[in-house]
Order: structure tokens, then C-alpha cells, then sequence
């Protein structure tokens, strides 16, 4: 299915850092710029690619840090020049969306909008694809819509968003939204599973930009002034854009539009939507979550080898992992890695750093940066 | 306490290679020249050292292959140039102290010879030349000696000397040898540890130059006919060489000394001797044995950081071990070290591979280097 709407645009959220892939992922080089994926593909590479089946590239927006604009040219090397929105600086997604809205409201005053993470993996691209059209179908009718996506387990790295009910207009698959919910604790996110109304928080969003402007200026009139200001004055976006609120947009407007929210004061037209996606969706939150995204071998070991160079095959070489299983290594380097009798670990090596953790410890790598952040060990983050 | 008897020699046999060191241990750079003692000393270079209280570096002799001369050169710079004794090729022990006996002899005809490995650790330095000097003594007035370990544990991985009895010369500390035993099996090695009249055989021989000629000429006719030609035509070494039977000292002579030999022709004044040593004796037969090297951190890790250049003080970085205990840590490049709840594994790192194993696994170090024996991973040997 494809949704060639002339005015259609998917704007995907490149800015963001992270640690929990550290020491793959850097600063300067995040998660989604890795060639984690199987053929080494990236997962920003992977995002524009599927969402090609919506809209032309030439419509397709690629938001990032200014540091990261090279590595964008290179994921991306079809993307136009013009189609790279540079944050000056990191502000939550909150200006960085307001940003991309106002620069397509410029461009096409009808323009709708599908904001996508880069950083996610789909297993199902067929689904994410008919969902996709789905919530900017109904993107286009006026609506805000997100995807949520069904909890398989009591998670409690993500938010939820409580559902409220079928979308009383009748379109089939549309809920409209109770409450954005935290991040919860072990407890909570039980019961969320339980409870069978609650869906995980994906970070995708689709509207026109004309109305998420408009909610903008509801919500948070200090960055719509400033967007109002950019409008006029394009040059000086450098210069005006640290000062933006740094929000999330999930804090800032969502959570305003569930119809659950204390004052209830919100019409069902303008409350947000949610579909529920069932596509494969990981978002790759940790070194564990690659042994889904790589077949293991006979032994459950999962290797993912970035490209070194002209030997091997171009390839980290191959390891050799005696009497081992359950491993997921990760080498980006031409070392070779050798195991003996070695279990359910992660281990990945690059160029200036090597770690090693059990897999079930791979949310943990937070704290090796916080050492090194305090250590003086900046120059490996 | 010294020896500086000007017939006094020692003889370091460098040339060997090993595997259980790998990645560390290389073909072309094997133990004895890795910096691996505490303040990145080496095996050889400490060997050196301890025995300048034996004799001047002027009487010491490194016998090296071709391909190692460079090594010996950088490790011991002290050590004149006419002192390294080249084996054109490996032929075991045996040929490698003929020749380093018909060198000797030709140099000093009354010269007596300490042979000591190149690649073990001393705990105790006083205690260990103490013993040599006994040896060294005894070798002066015509005997062949060599030093025993008491054993601490039922090791299977070294021979072992059988003691008769008290020379009867009355000479303090010196035993007969009954037999040499090659490495025995759980079952033998555990009754020889409760027999209490077992050593292990160190691979320490003292005699003089003119009583190992003698006795090879009885014992390796071979080697001795191929030794009178190189006395008379040493041009011919690098060619004739090659041609001299691979055996070990220990089964070509030593062995023939024994006084329980089956034929029991052997005269007490011509068997071999054995003092017993108990100096802190270490073959750093594993990673494993590093731990007594190194002393552990409150966490009981043992790290090892090899000099890598002008950063971190010339080091390898020190490692970030979080939650992590008992591990050998031998870092040799740039890349930090990281672990996160990781207990007793060995990780080493070098240039071109990364080995990680349990302690208790060290000794499979070799079914690595088979694997890449035989498997187009020559280039990492």
C-alpha cells in the first residue's frame, strides 16, 4: 500500500544521543548512524527507506544536531540537501518538531506530517506501512494520531498510552487516547500488561502542520513565539533556537489532548488519536535487543561484524567462539574475538574501547558512562 | 650471596614458542619477551638479571632462533652481541645445549654451565640463586645437576623427578635422581604428591661443557658426531643444523642418569643430581598463573596494561570494572576495558585479537590456536 498525497511529509527525528549502545554509540555517532542492522544496513537508513512506500524522498525531512549533519549525507546519500532541518542545539522534540512544521507550513501551507524516530527497528515493514497510511489518513481529516504498540512484557523503559475508547466518529482501528502514562515502575507496568488498555508509547506522530502549530500556540505559547519570530526572520534561527523551551512534545501538547486529562475540558474532535501498530517494533534500547534483529547461530550466538576495511571480506573477522553459546558479539574492528566456554554475554569491541557484560546486564551500560564521565574518560563518550 | 667462579656461565634457551598465551604469546614474539611482570619486566629479561649475581652479563649466552635475535636484542640490551647464540631451527633441547656447550668449550675449556629456561618466575630471588650456586658448585667438581620444585599440587602439566636417596657423597641437599617421569595423569600425579620423593622437573641443568659433550657423545652419538664438525667447521652450522636429532636433553641424557634405569649399569658418581628448590617457582603456564604475578585489587582483579605509547603514561588505559571480581585483565592497546557484573573470566586484548575465557578454562587456549591453525587464521599466530 502507498500513500502518494502530494502533500504528504515524514519528518524523522535524527538529533538524539544515547548511551545504551555505548561504545558503539557515540556522541557523535548514535545509534541510528550504526550499521547495526542485518547487511549493515542503519536504522535511519532503514526508516527513510520503508517509509518510501509513502512519500517521494524529496518529501521526506531528515531533523539532526548540527554535528551530525555528515553522517546524515552519508546514511542518506539521495536525500536532498534542502531536506536536512539542522537543530542548532539539542531542545527536546518539542522546538525540534514546532521547527520541521514551520519549515513545511512554509513550503506547502496543506502540508501533513508523519514524525518518526530514526532509531527504531520494524519487523513487519508491510503493517508498519498500512498503519502509517492509516493515521495520515486520519492525519489529514484534522486529527493528531499516534501509534501505540502492544506491551509483551511488563516494561518499564517506556511510556504507555492509556486507551480510552473507540474513536466515537467510527473510523475503524482509531481509539481516541485517555492519558499519556510515565515511565512506569515494575508494578504499574504489570498491571498495564494486565489490564489489556494499555499500549507502549512509540514517539510516532502524525498531523498537518497547521494544527500541530496550532496546538503549539495553545500549549506552549513561548516556543510558538518563537516560531512565529523564525517565521519572519529564518536567519535567525541559529542565533533564537537555544533559547526554545527544551520539552517534549509527548509533555508539552500530547498528554494535553487525552481525554482523560483533570479538566476535561477537551472535545472529542481535538482529543489525539492512537492506533495500535503490530509490526515487530523494537527500538533496539540496549546491546540485548539485537539477538532479535540477527538469526543466532546453531550455538544462540548472535554476531553482528560492521564493515574494517578491505580484508575479510570487508568485514570484522569472523569469530571464534569455542564451546560458547548464547553470546551476542559485536565486533567493528579487524581484532579477532575468541570465547571459550563463555555464556550469555555480550561482548563488543571498537576501535578505542571493549566491553563485556552478561546480556542481562546490557541495561547497566549507563553507569560505565556515567564512570566515564566523572572519570575523565570523556574523549571514549 | 654470588658466584663469580670466571669458569661460571649461564646459558638462557630462548627460543621456544609456546600457545598458552595466546593472543599475548605470538610465533614470532612468544612469553619470554612479553612485558608481563610488574612493571612490565619480562621472563627473560628477568632470568637475565636474577643470574648477573651468578655471573657477569660478559658470561651470559642467550640461545634464540633466527627470527627472535631481534627480540633478545631490544629485551636485553646489555648483553654483548658475540653472546647470542642463534639456532639456525628448532630442534628441541638437546642440539640447542650441544651447541651452546661446543661454543663454550671453545671459549673456556674448563667452562661450567648453568642451562635455564628463558620464561619462568622467581618469587624468591635470594633463595633461588642460593640454589644456584649450590648447583653451579656441585657441576664444578664433574657432576650433572639439575633443581626439583616440591609440588603443591597434582599437576599433570610438568615431568617430575623421582628422588633415590642423599648423595652419597654427603655433599648437603644434593639427592640422586632415581628416574625422570614424563607428565603423568591425574591418578599418578596425585600419588606422587603423597609420596612425598617427587619433584617437578624445572628444566634447570648444571654441568660442566666438557661432561654434557661427554655424555651426549655416549648417549646421542648423532648430535655428538654433528658437534665435532661444527667445531671444526662452525661456517657449516646454518647448514648442518637442521640435520641434528630433535629430542629433548631430558630424554637424550638426563634420564640415562637416573639410577633406577633399567639396565642399573649406572655408577652413583656419574648419576645425576638433584637439589631441590623452593623459590616462588612459576612456569606461567596460563593465564591463570598471572594472578600470582599481579596483586588483585580489593575486587580481586588482576590487571596487567602493557605499554601502548605516550597516553595514559605510556600504558594500556586502565580498565572500568563494575561490579566485577576475580577477572585477569591483560589489556596491550588503546582501548579501554570495560566490564559490568563479570567475575573470574580471563579478557586480553592486543593489536589484532580479543581472547575471553573463564580462569578455570585457561589451558584451552590451544584449541583456539588450532582452530586457526587449520582454519586460514594463520595471519593471527
Amino acid at each position: 500500500m502507498s500513500d502518494f498525497s502530494p502533500h504528504t511529509y515524514v519528518a524523522i527525528l535524527a538529533g538524539g544521543g544515547g548511551t545504551r549502545l555505548w561504545p558503539q554509540s557515540r556522541r557523535r555517532r548514535p545509534k541510528q548512524f550504526l550499521p547495526l542492522l542485518p547487511g549493515g544496513e542503519t536504522l535511519l537508513g532503514a526508516t527513510v527507506r520503508r517509509t518510501l512506500a509513502l512519500c517521494p524522498i524529496e518529501r521526506t525531512l531528515v531533523v539532526t544536531a548540527a554535528s551530525q549533519v555528515e553522517e546524515v549525507r552519508q546514511t542518506v546519500p539521495d536525500l536532498p540537501e534542502g531536506n536536512i532541518l539542522v537543530e542548532p542545539i539539542g531542545r527536546n522534540t518539542a522546538p525540534c518538531i514546532g521547527l520541521a512544521a514551520l519549515f513545511l507550513s512554509r513550503r506547502d501551507p496543506q502540508a501533513v506530517l508523519a514524525v518518526l524516530p530514526s532509531d527504531h527497528h520494524i519487523g513487519d515493514e508491510p503493517a508498519f506501512i498500512r498503519v502509517l497510511a492509516a493515521a495520515l489518513s486520519a492525519a489529514r481529516e484534522g486529527h493528531v494520531v499516534t501509534v501505540g504498540i502492544r506491551p509483551t512484557r511488563p516494561e518499564t523503559g517506556y511510556g504507555y498510552i492509556q486507551v480510552a475508547g473507540p474513536d466515537p466518529a467510527g473510523e475503524a482501528g482509531l481509539y481516541l487516547v485517555k492519558a499519556f502514562v510515565e515511565k512506569p515502575d515494575r508494578d504499574q507496568a504489570a498491571a498495564y500488561l494486565s489490564a489489556g488498555t494499555y499500549l507502549w508509547n512509540s514517539g510516532m506522530f502524525f498531523f498537518s502542520a497547521a494544527r500541530i502549530l496550532r496546538e503549539l500556540r495553545t500549549h506552549l505559547p513561548a516556543l510558538s513565539d518563537l516560531l512565529d519570530e523564525l517565521r519572519e526572520h529564518p536567519e535567525r534561527t541559529a542565533a533564537r533556537y537555544p533559547q526554545a523551551p527544551a520539552i517534549s512534545i509527548d509533555y508539552a501538547v500530547m498528554e494535553k489532548l487525552g481525554t482523560g486529562r483533570a479538566k476535561n475540558d477537551l472535545d472529542a474532535a481535538a482529543a489525539i488519536r492512537v492506533i495500535e501498530g503490530d509490526f515487530g517494533w523494537n527500538d533496539v534500547g540496549s546491546f540485548a535487543a539485537l539477538a532479535d534483529l540477527h538469526p543466532g547461530d546453531p550455538d544462540h550466538n548472535h554476531v553482528l561484524l560492521d564493515p574494517v576495511g578491505p580484508g575479510d571480506g570487508g568485514l570484522a573477522p569472523k569469530p571464534v567462539l569455542l564451546r560458547s553459546s548464547g553470546n551476542i558479539v559485536w565486533a567493528s574492528t579487524g581484532q579477532l574475538v575468541s570465547t571459550i566456554g563463555i555464556s550469555d554475554l555480550v561482548i563488543t569491541v571498537t576501535e578505542d574501547a571493549v566491553l563485556i557484560m552478561p546480556r542481562e546486564k546490557a541495561q547497566e551500560v549507563r553507569d560505565v558512562v556515567d564512570v566515564l564521565s566523572h572519570g575523565g574518560g570523556e574523549r571514549y563518550l
